[in-house]
């Protein structure tokens, strides 16, 4: 992410907060060749890989009467902000964090058009004690189940080892898998349609959701009151960074039941905005409407210093999921997505240019040397 | 697992060696509870769920044309022996560990008579560091590659997340989820067809597998060289422990391609042999025939005093995976099983009779209190 570095040193930028890509790059580059060289057994069981869904968010496979999608997703260290959230109120916050990780897992699986069928829960603790807690266990199972509600998935089932000297004390790594299936088949969505003249639609955010907390966390050591410094009179920077990410399927799947085809969907998580130019096709995309941004992302660039560039390559900035669909069908994407409670815009265009983002708005261009997810 | 502590004050337990199943448990419930509760949402994409898989090790859909399996399952504490042994010897094991990481979802999936198809790696590290040795990265991606190649499964992508904070510094939490297909649905394997009469085939384990590891570990203070404690001539105790989990969806492969139903199957990891009794039905399984004790069991079942009750209730003795077909079929079975490489014993057989595992050459029984699996 070196890219997108400030040269205002009082800048706190993503790297300093402990996540160093250059470590993980080249073991990710090994596992992904190894990983499309197995492709080939599926032929054995009389299927096939669909290719362009390597190194997309869902993993796809052709199963003769419909696409078979699956993926496994992490949630990451906003389990840390409730622990100390916890300490700091007494309350306990699971049920969101429960919330994160599936939309982790979901909002993943539907860009390739799936819709989730079964979710399988991966709860690894610090030790036995961590599920001694009943208000925080119960928490996590509520809010678990809810949004498997929200979802209309089927919570499968799952691990729940306690691996005390590999998790630490008192703490939980988090994980979902979610296997759905894409069907009718021309729901599949991998880009194949993305072309010029197809607009760009913004599903808003709930705020933080469940990326940049590395940042966020190391944000808290300049803040006055650390966590309970209000980010907006009654509500604190810890609250606001909890609020749970929205499970985008009820959209997605809305959309489906309307007929409107999506040519290609992006869910905006880790490299905020950069994400836009995550198909590998050569296009432009162009934004004239930016989404006002949640409080707690506009504080969080604040404090932290970050100008607009940096911020945008790092969070959300008020988009959660980027739907691309032919122009004639956006107002009614947008309503679509209002009319299940996710606020909405037509925020741009596919053009026809080399590869980049280009947020008018803000004066700031992203181009493929920002971005290398492949 | 009360019920199977031994009155010998040395015998080294479960219990002391650090996993506590009643803070877990209630946890357990109450997410099954909860999980089960979900199911009615696969009505409304045109599916069901087959209700008998609840409870097994796999969770599976009905989606018309065949049945749908997934799973989420996690290696345990093992890369923890690896991590030690690497100190000891400089060598790294984590090709092995992959395997045992892949086993522990695969061989749980075939259970329900699935083909395994995709495999989604998840590795969430303490830090980034953990993949900067590129020997180590190295051997997992190969060890994972190569897992796949003898399952015949397509290695869908994963997650490599560094987690510092949750899992400890230079330590990983190594899972895997895992899908498949049921196909032909005759193949479903949840019991319906296990009854009296049924032979039981034991296939052979490779060493202690992915379970029992916590106690494996314990028992290395009271060892006079530790881990490099010989086991036998030339074979450290940390090398036998390092022996990768057998992969037995070849062995279930091949049965389907040769025509022989399997009635019901069970993987036997934690719990040892009481795994037997997993069917909910109420049916006697008479063992008259023990598979040769690997030598690593022995030895540890030497070394913390168990009796073979404490033993055969912990560890898999030399028996991994558990076939109940028809008695036409067993000796088929053995033959088919060991042209894929894989000892087998036609070991006992399904009676009539009080919910119990009587081990006949050992003087053992387990019966229903035993096992609380659901």
């Amino acid at each position: 992410m070196s890219s997108s570095a400030s040269s205002n040193p009082s800048t706190l930028s993503y790297e300093q907060a402990g996540v160093n890509y250059d470590l993980i790059d080249p073991l990710k580059v090994a596992a992904q060749r190894a990983a499309a060289a197995t492709a080939g057994h599926l032929a054995g069981h009389g299927f096939s890989e669909v290719k362009a869904s390597r190194g997309e968010s869902a993993y796809v496979v052709d199963v003769g009467p419909f696409y078979l999608a699956s993926i496994v997703e992490c949630l990451g260290s906003k389990a840390l902000v409730a622990d100390e959230m916890k300490a700091l109120t007494g309350k306990s916050y699971y049920d969101s964090i429960a919330q994160d990780t599936i939309a982790m897992a979901v909002n993943d699986l539907i860009t390739v058009g799936a819709t989730p069928l079964v979710v399988q829960a991966y709860w690894a603790a610090g030790g036995s004690d961590w599920f001694g807690d009943a208000q925080r266990a119960q928490a996590l199972v509520e809010g678990w189940k809810k949004a498997c509600d929200t979802c209309k998935v089927a919570w499968g089932g799952g691990e729940t080892p306690a691996l005390a000297g590999i998790v630490e004390a008192g703490r939980i790594d988090l994980a979902a898998s979610c296997t759905g299936i894409i069907s009718p088949k021309t729901r599949l969505s991998v880009g194949d349609n993305l072309a010029p003249g197809n607009a760009i639609v913004l599903l808003a955010s709930s705020g933080i959701h469940a990326n940049g907390l590395s940042l966020a966390r190391k944000l808290v050591e300049r803040l006055p009151q650390g966590y309970l410094t209000e980010v907006s009179p009654g509500l604190s920077y810890g609250e606001a960074l909890l609020a749970p990410t929205i499970l985008y399927s009820p959209v997605t799947e809305a959309l489906a039941a309307a007929g409107i085809a999506v040519n290609y969907s992006a869910n905006i998580t880790g490299h905020g905005w950069r994400k836009l130019l995550r198909h590998a096709s050569a296009q432009t995309y162009r934004i004239h409407t930016v989404p006002p941004v949640t409080p707690v992302l506009k504080f969080i660039q604040q404090h932290a210093q970050q100008d607009d560039r940096e911020a945008y390559s790092t969070l959300n900035m008020g988009a959660g999921f980027a739907l691309f669909v032919n122009a004639a069908d956006a107002q009614r994407v947008v309503e679509i997505s209002k009319a299940q409670g996710v606020d909405a815009w037509v925020a741009g265009q596919v053009e026809e240019g080399p590869k980049q983002v280009v947020i008018e708005p803000i004066g700031v261009t992203f181009g493929t040397e920002d971005l290398q997810l492949r």
